[in-house]
């Protein structure tokens, strides 16, 4: 029987366990279902061991856990690690679910279910193509580690230190992503990049105290005017950021990354309408789509200062202030941005008032893999397999730390290599999963094992 | 007996009635107090007549009353109307005050009460002393009028349409306002302007909800930018503002402007320590006094827009909104500052976003009297011969509407004459009025009625 038969024949056992999976209420976000993240990650680990994974283990991480297995019985072969997460978000407003979100439904053939498409569905993908190459060819054509985690919506608080201190046992050549997906039903799509992160916080004082505008108005320095002069120096119209040395050390883009740029589908005209806008910016000597893609942006997230009441009140206020966040390309650094910020906004301070910037948490690095990364190169043939095209290059505007987490500590490229898509409702109610991406899946995972022996 | 010794020998029985006045809780903001409001007119109403006015009258508004008298026996004399209020402030916080603010309590030869400086106790002075030039020598030396009105500290919501309705019965030469103050024990002084008002709410909206800063940054404008864009470009950093035709119709400061705005002790350092600033704003070729009191200013009284929160949220919003009031000189106008406002505005708009600039209420005009006014020069003159000072000229950064009313509505200027002092805590707990300004306050309002008569 070939791997492929295994797969066709299994195929509803394999279905009833994602059933079975998905009623495990894995919400790493509440304290009170501790201990259901705690029942998946055994959960995971079982099915590992079934599938002839071998060290399986669960390992803690000082929070949620993560789950260990791997194949390594092809000496000179490459080894890949594949990553996944078997937490999920809240289901909260649970009135929205037409059904439990906990009680997975199958309509369809969609299955229903908070997790269905993120990540649980795809996560399994990955562990049953592993297990029908096991039982069908008895080895598997390369070296292969999964690692699991339990708190991926958390923001993985525990990660960095983790793969910090098990670098031998991560150790691996490539990673493979089952959290994400495909452009569509029939077009699939490579991701390249994902942006990184610096925020800050700009703190504006003037006087000791509010005070009256029309007894010190004119003499005494105003911090929201201060605030706003600060503001507008950062950005050009257009959303060219004038904060010196900002571009740096951005890596160009090449008129091949452009061309794949290009080549995704964007509707102007749509997207306005669908955002409610009349125009996009876009920096200078770039269009829009690459602007989003491949550019790094710097926006005001918020604003605060003074009276926001109805009506008037005649206050000289005592301090402003702002927040901001910058998305990252490659090779930025956000602590040397947000550096540089400080030093413009020390630059552009009027007179008469302290100003502060401090940096927020959360940054995070850019990451970018090569478009002809011998990975990305197995990923497309195979995805150019099964869906008779060429997959889009797509370049992602939020952070994925993962990806970064990986390329630092273990200098593997992580490729994306998942299922989902877009409109499966993830972080929202009627979250579903395809059960065609469940099927496609595994096969997916077979034939890039396959195709990353040949590397 | 002179007018004079008739003061001296009834002031204990001025000052009952007073402590009589003073108890009256004519708060005019709580309607609870409506009756007291009513209750503080009838008494203002018997004690005109009392005094000797004729034809005295409560007469409705449409809101509290207000107080009329008069006495127009001076034929080719001058006719003047004195102005004041009767309602009070509220009393609240009632535990930082040391006596109940409706028990008048004298101490060291000073009246602690609600109302006591603002305005009753200034208020009864120019009853006094015209009762005791009609007691003693049977007429007055010109025309007078009295005006008292029980609204003032709700600003004076029906006055504006009662001086309309009623400018025969009001029509004077010059109005005497009993409400206000001097500068010090021994320095008087005139108030030469008051500043106008006109107040303005800006807001921006870009897209049609807040979209996620990662997938949209950069090519979605920001309103938070746009605002601040517009914000900035409103006013240079020293406080000039560069809105088009925004000092057309200022009247210059002359020479001798100049030299009374300096005459004004003002220690620098002392202000700033006080305020807690490093240093003063002054627009160029003014210094900080001329900016405070005699030059227009622009202020933004509030801002905000987008996550205010802790930490990081990576919004870009859909709108923002700034609250601008600007102080006005003579002879400048809200609505055309308003309007040049909105055109610079929608000037300075940078694209993709929609800009609103909308009037908020409060507006009023600037007020100013020529220093030598005769008024000013009758006022000076017994100034001077009480305090054997000149008074300094003084101009206030805040607005008094009821001056701008009187010279609109009944072509006259308005000369401030009374007797409260900084210090004596209006609008605040334990209120008080020296004793001191209110034996002083009929004599000088005695001796301007003289001098007023050669004008």
């Amino acid at each position: 029987m070939t791997w492929e038969t295994y797969l066709v024949e299994h195929q509803s056992q394999y279905q009833d366990e994602l059933l079975q999976f998905l009623s495990i209420p894995s919400i790493s976000s509440l304290p009170a279902h501790a201990v259901d993240v705690q029942r998946a990650a055994q959960w995971v680990a079982d099915r590992l061991t079934t599938a002839g994974l071998e060290h399986v283990q669960i390992l803690a991480t000082g929070g949620h856990p993560v789950v260990y297995g791997e194949w390594l019985h092809a000496p000179e072969k490459p080894t890949v690690l594949i990553y996944g997460h078997f937490d999920t978000q809240p289901v909260d407003p649970l009135a929205l679910w037409t059904h439990p979100p906990f009680e997975p439904t199958i309509i369809e053939d969609r299955v229903y279910a908070r997790g269905a498409s993120d990540d649980k569905g795809n996560m399994l993908t990955p562990i049953l193509g592993v297990e029908a190459l096991l039982k069908t060819e008895g080895a598997l054509p390369i070296n292969v580690k999964f690692f699991l985690e339990g708190q991926e919506e958390i923001g993985s608080p525990q990660l960095s230190s983790f793969i910090t201190k098990h670098r031998d046992l991560l150790a691996c050549d490539l990673v493979l992503s089952s959290d994400g997906g495909q452009y569509s039903e029939d077009q699939p799509s490579l991701m390249l990049s994902a942006k990184g992160l610096a925020g800050m916080q700009i703190d504006v004082r003037g006087a000791n105290g509010d005070l009256h505008s029309g007894m010190y108005g004119g003499a005494v320095p105003n911090p929201i005017h201060a605030l706003t002069a600060i503001l507008a120096s950062l950005r050009s119209p257009e959303g060219k950021i004038l904060v010196e040395g900002f571009y740096e050390s951005v890596l160009p883009l090449s008129n091949a990354d452009r061309a794949a740029i290009a080549a995704l589908p964007f509707d102007v005209q749509a997207y306005q309408e669908k955002i409610g806008v009349t125009t996009l910016l876009a920096e200078p000597g770039y269009t829009s789509q690459e602007h989003l893609a491949a550019r790094p942006t710097l926006e005001i997230n918020g604003i605060w200062g003074g009276f926001q009441g109805e009506g008037v009140k005649t206050v000289l206020p005592a301090e402003a202030h702002a927040k901001i966040t910058c998305r990252l390309v490659a090779d930025q650094d956000p602590v040397a941005i947000i550096d540089q910020i400080a030093k413009h906004v020390e630059k552009h301070t009027p007179p008469g008032v302290q100003v502060v910037v401090r940096a927020l948490p959360g940054a995070a690095q850019p990451y970018l893999i090569p478009a002809e990364h011998w990975g990305n190169q197995a990923a497309a043939a195979v995805l150019e397999e099964l869906y008779g095209k060429a997959p889009y290059h797509r370049r992602v505007g939020g952070s994925i730390p993962v990806c970064e987490l990986f390329l630092t500590h273990l200098g593997a490229y992580t490729v994306g290599f998942a299922f989902g898509l877009e409109d499966e409702q993830i972080h929202a109610p009627n979250e579903f999963f395809r059960l065609a991406s469940f099927r496609r899946g595994p096969v997916a995972y077979g034939k890039i094992l396959h195709r990353l022996a040949h590397k």
